[in-house]
């Protein structure tokens, strides 16, 4: 046995708390080396000789470990534990505070002094029943033309990095009923406050709603509306940096180092140059429209929390996605989640982080990230058929493994957003063959078979349902397309009855994750999601060909017949199961 | 190469700032296995191609690790890196964010994406001079008789759990001559506030000073005093739970449900029931007299920072050390910090942790803990032989690898305390030989010469270095031996001398460590300690032969002498430089 290769510490996330007395343990071996791993338990004052035993569960595979899990209940909330790896080669290898040895009296126990309620890391419930749709306001609908801006171009024209097409609130206000048929329940909408940009990431008054976009009164008639049909609002805050337009910003290029707003920013000399090149620190490098607030000034952290203090208590919006949240402080992100839970329990708070996101996800931060590992993945395995089915299911494994189970099903699944190309694009730009091209809708939609079927929130990015396509930004912000002649209107009936199959079953909603079928060869992938007493069992042929394939239903032992939810079709359930899957089709086994 | 043996993420201790624009990353791989490693790193929004390479410089091993560290230097503070590992087998590896691959357009930058300022880890500058000394106030001096409790038995009395000495705050300030003389400059008192037990870890008024120890200006005046001294003083937090006299408990004793306390504590049905059993939560197993306080609650979370400010303020005190930090949540620990460090800049705090403290670690609690793990492994090493020298510096490796550069120097590096048996009777109770025994003194000495040369805060437990011995608690608390015929003087003379050299010396107070020679067969451990020009040479005999040893004195390269600060002996430098080690012997060589 690889003994370098065992890794637990007693920290998120391989030990976090998931109840008052339920503490979840994780360790992770070299893969295909354990045949079984059980952990010792006690209370930590409890001596030696006193410990219980429980088998840990295998809970996936990536590239290079195996993991495996498991709840440990302390009636005390103090645990101390030790895992004892069952090895391949016969060896046992018990593992612990101090690394792995042969005796058991040689290791240490590791310790997770207590389980304090007030460090829980506790998510809205109603994430499991999420359904996201991201919208760009200035491209959705112009369903008020006396506020466009000037220079308004004619919808459905090609958009340039600053052109303006007139959409706003009343627009996503008169298309709630299509949103609410599409059977989204959460809509994210990119920045809204007053900005001179049609991104709007450059904001000028964080206290007023953008008049090409409305006013305070539209806004709080689309939260209520949206809430009347059951659907979510949450804002974008931008607040890792301002615009060049914001009052405080203004002062300092007036007034230079007299200006008492002068430590708001990271200005490294007055006064204040722009051009050719911002003498102050900026989003990315050298935006000056964009100056990067000084968030650890606690003048400039109380300015921006009121400002979320009133957008949540003016409109009653149901959370936030943090831009550029990772060049945030912590410290920042802390009093910013203390805020928004104080002010409303269920309030989700979902960071834009693009990388590994460890560090946000341990409770005290956010709640999840939009999930940009998720699109990759998604992107190489059904969009590029760049990597085999045993990689994209290594590549969900380590995602999943590397934060709490909180986090996890806090996450924005997202096949695209308003940063990168359209997902369809990306289908018909890619694939290996001329065949595969031309199956690029029936790629999107297994991709999309997937991200319904898959653990956290499903977010659609506006358009998308409607068959939308695009290069990155600026061409990705295109004007929805609203004329039913060239909407995709089956795509769209595609997504409304898998977000419809979702919606029905507490397994795809909540259930947990377990992988059942990965064929390399043919391209096939199965899972299982499970919650409770019920199971669904997900195939998908991530191929051109059709593909025979012999499965064992044996989550249903008292039934003889098994339902594909999407096709509604009954099969008999054998020891062995012979399916049929379609080229890139899949079914949704119940 | 091993490849399941790489381990970086970008958080703490592996990836951490240490400046504002800079930030220490540390990997490991399997030991023996890298012959050197390098990172590429670049701004994050910098496209690829225009990396810079950076060495990283080895920092040392511990049983299953080689571990490599190196600081990146960022100008905009945002930092994508790449490793990559020479292996000794003649392969290279890039490591990133989705692990170890033999081509680096395979690899995944990891992601610092911003060096934030109110998100770095600062500790005090005084860490670096501080030796400090800890008191058991009841039995450390009697300066009031007039104070003593009923009962109070003849000094130098054998102690039970429940006896009473007399000592009080007057004893200390009128013996912090002798502290002064000893050159300690820190004291860390155990509790003093009201209670009615001597070890006063159940308090009954957290405003009041303990009526046996004396009063709120007794105490103002032995701070003041102290201070006057250049000794700062730090004060014992017993925030995990209060004594059952406390007003609140009491409170809920009497009013049961109807208590407008009930929620300050764990209570699981009411009235509150204590014997045979209590029915509340309490600090260990059943221990009636000390209930858990709920710090979750704001109000109770409220009434403690308030008690910290009382006594910061009132008093001037400089820290504080945290009883049974680990079972005490987080979300508290934080807001603890802010309000220290908001009153106090340069106050201390030092957890109670005897385990592996990381969660704490990470420049949003603590800034250090009592360093239960150095003590175990000095005690191992020095005290009973039970290990070999590879074995001990492989712990006080792991254990410095496990926590940022900035914990490593907020340690309090223990011998022994008022929790665990006297470093001197361990002393003479192990050891493998007959001599040993008799020679625990010496192994005593060589294992403070080993503390006062290591990175970290010496603690000196009070009487220690007059050769006070004792079995754990209660035994371990005996009074202090004040007679000087009772009094070992040369080692209170060794002390004084040691805490001399290490006062004089920038690489013993705040210089990097490095391993240098380590010979198990003869137990000779050597190590350097490193600031700016200036190295110290350390060896340590600890076996009971002499030893000759023939080692370079290479970092003194245009002097011919070098010379051993405790006996003040020089040597000239050769190539190999031949040196005699009596038993139990060290050299401190600069």
């Amino acid at each position: 046995m690889q003994w370098e290769s065992i890794f637990h510490v007693s920290e998120t996330p391989y030990a976090f708390p998931v109840g008052d007395h339920e503490l979840k343990v994780r360790i992770r071996a070299k893969k295909g080396e354990i045949k079984g791993c059980s952990v010792l338990f006690c209370d930590r004052y409890v001596p030696p000789g006193n410990e219980q035993t429980l088998e840990l569960t295998y809970a996936g595979s990536d590239r290079l470990f195996d993991y495996f899990e498991t709840v440990i209940l302390s009636e005390t909330k103090r645990v101390r534990y030790l895992f004892r790896l069952k090895g391949n080669d016969g060896n046992d290898v018990w593992y612990g505070e101090n690394g792995p040895f042969y005796h058991q009296d040689e290791a240490t126990f590791f310790q997770y002094a207590y389980i304090s309620g007030s460090d829980q890391f506790t998510v809205p419930e109603w994430v499991h029943d999420a359904i996201v749709y991201q919208i760009f306001p200035e491209r959705f609908y112009n369903g008020n033309q006396n506020n466009d801006p000037q220079h308004t171009l004619p919808w459905n024209e090609k958009p340039e990095s600053d052109s303006f097409f007139g959409g706003d609130l009343e627009g996503i206000l008169e298309k709630l009923p299509y949103l609410s048929a599409l059977g989204i329940n959460v809509i994210y909408l990119t920045p809204i406050f007053h900005s001179p940009t049609n991104h709007k990431y450059d904001t000028t008054d964080y206290y007023s709603i953008d008049p090409h976009f409305g006013d305070l009164d539209t806004c709080k008639k689309l939260v209520d509306k949206a809430h009347q049909l059951g659907i979510r609002v949450i804002f974008d805050a931008v607040f890792n940096h301002c615009g060049d337009q914001f009052f405080a910003f203004e002062d300092v290029k007036k007034k230079g180092a007299d200006s008492k707003y002068k430590d708001w920013f990271f200005i490294r000399d007055f006064p204040v140059v722009q051009s050719p090149e911002a003498n102050y620190e900026t989003f990315a490098i050298n935006v000056p429209n964009m100056p990067k607030l000084n968030t650890g000034n606690p003048e400039v952290k109380d300015y921006l929390l009121k400002v979320v203090r009133f957008w949540m208590e003016e409109t009653g919006i149901d959370g936030w996605r943090l831009d550029v949240s990772n060049e945030v402080d912590h410290q920042f992100w802390r009093d910013f989640r203390k805020l928004v839970k104080g002010i409303k329990g269920d309030a989700l708070i979902v960071g834009e982080i693009w990388h590994h996101s460890g560090p946000w996800l341990r409770g005290d931060q956010f709640d999840g990230v939009m999930n940009y590992l998720f699109r990759e993945a998604v992107l190489d395995f059904f969009g590029g058929h760049k990597i085999n089915v045993s990689m994209f299911n290594h590549r969900l494994t380590q995602s999943r493994m590397n934060y709490p189970d909180q986090a996890n099903v806090c996450m924005f699944n997202l096949l695209d957003s308003h940063d990168t190309e359209r997902f369809l694009t990306s289908c018909e730009k890619s694939g290996e063959s001329i065949d595969d091209k031309r199956r690029a809708l029936d790629r999107m939609k297994l991709a999309v078979a997937f991200q319904m079927t898959y653990l956290g929130m499903p977010m659609i990015y506006y358009g998308d349902e409607v068959g939308m396509t695009g290069e990155t930004d600026p061409d990705c912000r295109r004007t929805m397309i609203w004329e039913e002649e060239n909407q995709n209107l089956d795509l769209l009936h595609f997504y409304k009855r898998l977000i419809h199959i979702r919606k029905q079953s507490r397994a795809l909603k909540k259930g947990e994750f377990g992988s059942w079928i990965e064929e390399d060869r043919r391209n096939i992938f199965g899972f299982h999601r499970t919650c409770g007493d019920e199971t669904i069992g997900v195939l998908l042929n991530n191929s051109p060909n059709i593909h025979q394939i012999s499965v064992p239903i044996d989550w249903k032992p008292s039934e003889k017949t098994v339902i594909d939810l999407f096709t509604e079709q009954e099969y008999s359930i054998f020891e062995q199961t012979e399916l049929t899957l379609p080229p890139y089709g899949f079914m949704i086994l119940k």
